[in-house]
């Protein structure tokens, strides 16, 4: 038509005009019948099973202590922000451009010039939907199928899958009491020289590293910065876990004694006050945010979330998060005294100095995977080695058991269930502590 | 260690004890100093520019109406929902699994059988981080590089830029003022027959077509299953928009007609609630959800969102979108009166039976790229028909105007400024109607 002013008419549909009344009838059409397995894409994982509910003894995935959660003070800042702003929802990206909510920004660029030394403005952090996205951006930036990557031996199992899936050649450096071995890390880069291959990054957890709960220390950090400057590769710094150190100060980042150059840090608020509302970050210069931020096409993360962070933080982050430590570490000490008391010698670990969870080495006999397999179908659910593990030799007899979430009776009976189970399997513990199981 | 519980000593940081102090001093450590440019992966976007607030005159984006932003539903839903619930926040997924918040699920299950004859179980949806995650979902659980679709010839902007980055082929599909021509869409296939080739889906947003506001009836879209059932391609249906019909039943989905047989199934709360809340929804058969789910990699979408959604929806939504509806519809009366009295009759347009966007055809003489890029300079933000379309012919003098988030008056004072621009660029309109602009 024309331009002018037009009578509403328009489009009319069959029927009465109740507004979207419901529909009646719906006529059937013949079934489009054809095999659509056949135009899926190649490689995709297996399908998902449904979903059961959590297992009974559930010793997996990053959940937090409901106990810690701060929910008045979340509740409280949703009251507060959405009385105050809450009419900016009706806008994508609220009033804060595309890097996320400013104020949320504005308090993340104040926690990590106090908590991690690093200097940096609050347009050179970008909120993503969880530390995972940040990784799945990180890797966009980065990867390119046959690429090669440098990263801990035992580390984030979701990390692992990731790198298999972009088809990306993984070298895994051993660790130690305080995190990747510098040695071996300077024997890898070699290598990788030698041949002609330049890894594309070095990712690291280097503050309560994933699972083996070690911190890497100042002097070691300035010797992976001076080994990643040498050989010009970036390094891919990801924090999740720095806020829950039990105590004294923690090292600075890595990003903090680079001053940005050459690495990029992420982190999240899902270890510190809930896992559930999926926000996490990216810090880095702006030649590389600029970079980032076109292959976050989400129209940004979710707002209610940042907000209500946003609110929360500046007042009570502070506060909540050594409450939230204190409660973890006495979930840590049921989990050791309970592994103590059921596997005797049979279990050994570090005393990690903070974190959600324990790396446990078994006896050589004990297959992870299939004690993880077993354990599922009595409720226990256990990460194996090998799935958090770039040498499936090493990870074969270990186990990632998390510790936030289970009460503290379901830790000693979950610990003494898989005690069960693995006796049953593999003949150790010898000797099972005399207690009844639940 | 061995097993048995360990004093609390472990790794000790250098310094005195106050739980994560803060940093006093970070040693510089010499920067990494190399191309961090030769790193990245190939065929990334351009950078982004930095965000300088949004502009005066904002036509673009799926930001909906301030004033109609259902804020006191949402804030009582969220004090009673954290008030109830609020410590499964502590949890991945909440209690739910993977799916989703189930109680946002069941209220979908009965919004969908309701507004659209779908008869699904809550089982059968899938809760994403706004449409956007769906439809990069469906794309991963399809595509790979240089496969072919079938899409509208004026579409979403951001479903062409996906498919581009994908590196897979689009056939555009003309529109009429019903939504795909089948005659067309007949040829496309049959060609693609000709030539070997199987697309792997056609997709199509049938209820308020985006840009262009068509409905498609019921008869076509009959015909349009008939078609991708003989020729074994199936439906991509989105209908981010399909709650925003200003009047009448709107046809059933094609998911309904089909009982889910091929067909896909999108929808959003984006454009009903709220764009900022990141819900959106994937409807499919089991054997098509468990497919999808193990490649959303993102640990569940934003927790709180759903739950506020999944307490307000069931009592409120159906009260609440009506009254947006009507407060739309009176802001696309603004625009089409402004429109006529500042263009006349240089721009045509067809009244939409609903939605938020009017689509804009100019004189052939007007470049809409070159127009929308100068309009911007001066801080009228509109949608060049280009990058809306398949067709960059068909596209070239085109706009997609959308008026959702401005008010009355920033639309009538918009309107006036792009007129004006747009005569001192191109001739047209070539009697500007005599008012002050700005």
């Amino acid at each position: 038509m024309q331009g002018g002013k037009q009578p509403i008419s328009t489009y009319q549909l069959a029927g009465s005009c109740h507004s979207n009344e419901a529909i009646r009838e719906v006529p059937r059409v013949s079934s489009v019948s054809f095999d659509l397995t056949s135009l899926l894409a190649p490689d995709l994982p297996p399908p998902a099973a449904k979903w059961a509910g959590f297992p009974k003894y559930n010793f997996v995935g990053g959940h937090n202590d409901p106990e810690h959660l701060p929910l008045e003070g979340l509740l409280a800042a949703a009251n507060t922000v959405l009385k105050r702003e809450g009419r900016t929802l009706a806008t994508y990206g609220l009033e804060s451009g595309a890097l996320g909510y400013r104020p949320l920004r504005a308090f993340l660029a104040r926690k990590l010039k106090a908590h991690a030394g690093i200097a940096c403005e609050p347009d050179e952090i970008l909120i993503t939907s969880g530390s995972l996205q940040a990784i799945d951006l990180v890797n966009a930036l980065f990867l390119a199928r046959g690429d090669t990557v440098l990263i801990e031996q035992a580390t984030y199992g979701g990390s692992l899958s990731r790198l298999a899936r972009l088809g990306v050649n993984v070298v895994g450096v051993p660790l130690d009491g305080e995190g990747m071995r510098m040695d071996a890390l300077a024997s890898a880069l070699a290598e990788l020289q030698r041949r002609g291959i330049r890894p594309k990054y070095i990712y690291t957890i280097p503050t309560v590293q994933n699972p083996t709960g070690t911190i890497m220390g100042e002097p070691r950090r300035a010797e992976l910065l001076e080994l990643a400057r040498r050989h010009g590769v970036p390094i891919f710094e990801d924090e999740c876990y720095s806020d829950l150190v039990w105590k004294g100060a923690r090292p600075p980042a890595l990003y903090a004694m680079a001053k940005s150059e050459g690495v990029i840090h992420i982190g999240s608020f899902s270890k510190s006050v809930s896992p559930a509302l999926r926000v996490g970050y990216i810090v880095a210069g702006w030649d590389i945010l600029s970079r980032i931020l076109p292959l976050k096409t989400d129209a940004g993360s979710g707002a209610l979330e940042q907000m209500v962070l946003g609110e929360f933080c500046p007042a009570h982050f502070d506060a909540h998060v050594p409450k939230l430590r204190r409660g973890l570490r006495a979930k840590l000490e049921t989990l050791m005294e309970a592994l103590a008391e059921q596997f005797g010698t049979a279990a050994e670990f570090d005393d990690p100095p903070g974190g959600i969870y324990l790396w446990v080495k078994l006896p050589d006999s004990v297959d992870a995977l299939r004690l993880a397999q077993v354990a599922l179908t009595e409720g226990i659910a256990v990460n194996p080695g090998p799935e958090w593990s770039t040498d499936k030799a090493y990870g074969r007899s270990r186990l990632r058991l998390c510790f936030a979430h289970p009460s503290h009776e379901t830790i000693r009976h979950g610990v003494a269930a898989l005690a069960e189970v693995c006796s049953r399997e593999f003949g150790v513990p010898a000797r099972i502590a005399n207690v009844r199981r639940g």
